[in-house]
């Protein structure tokens, strides 16, 4: 077993529909400007007049820089908990509003999906759909991922709904 | 017109099939671990010894640090060459291959689609497949990104395939 995660919950300790909530970060002007300057240099996230004249309205994060966020904010609460092998992608990630400065993002992560590989049957794939927001409770971003995770008994029988 | 996008390409300039090819940028140890202390504190992206005891075999970048990347090689070549007015969001967005200590990405950014809006004839949307490989031509990441993007002559007819 991998000393790093023997203690952390495995494939078999996580169910559909448990959901984590996650902390909150409150963007700055200094981390907007910082992350665009980059990453994603575009006047609307380097320069306020520019942004007031923009489709956002004011200055906003790089919608990078929300996913990135929201990345560190999962790996606290819940991807640092469990035997995770590594990201394999995204199904989908939308951004449905802007995140302007003094902005505070929080949202939860729902387990929507457990699937165990075929392939490689020491291994799981958890879907996990996140949901962000922001301080007036509006939605910023949701994204769906899909993460490799430990099984802790890889002899176990295999369910008929194994993936490839 | 919008002064900052007046001379770049609008959506009449664009056309399905167009490719862009991208720079390149070689990962550093330095990268890695600046980035992941922030966005991604595994193991993996922390710690040499670590890393080669993981699925990885060496000390990687984040799946996330190889997108912002990929975003800043887009924006240099083409979107900052385009009336842009921001992202909407990614359909899919999968991870291939790790980017280890020392490799170079590169890649092409392809437009799959051009779609009017409906509701605002003036903006259209462009998606763009975009490919990233290393420096052994092996394929580390694939995504699809949709973008909003201006029209020069928004009173022009709207075709019978606009989007919402």
């Amino acid at each position: 077993m991998n000393p790093i995660t023997a203690s952390r919950r495995h494939f078999e300790d996580l169910s559909v529909g448990e959901i984590t909530t996650l902390g909150s970060t409150t963007v700055t002007k200094e981390m907007i400007v910082t992350f665009a300057r980059e990453f994603d240099p575009f006047p609307f996230h380097l320069d306020e007049e520019a942004a007031k004249k923009s489709l956002l309205g004011g200055l906003a994060s790089s919608g990078w820089q929300t996913a990135a966020l929201t990345l560190r904010m999962l790996g606290d609460r819940f991807l640092n908990t469990i035997a995770s092998m590594g990201g394999l992608g995204f199904s989908e990630l939308k951004w449905k509003k802007p995140v302007m400065v003094g902005d505070t993002i929080s949202g939860t992560a729902t387990i929507s999906a457990l699937r165990r590989s075929r392939s490689h049957p020491e291994r799981g794939i958890v879907t996990i759909d996140i949901a962000i927001g922001n301080q007036r409770g509006e939605p910023v971003m949701t994204m769906r991922l899909a993460n490799l995770i430990e099984l802790r008994d890889p002899s176990a029988p295999m369910p008929l709904e194994a993936a490839e």
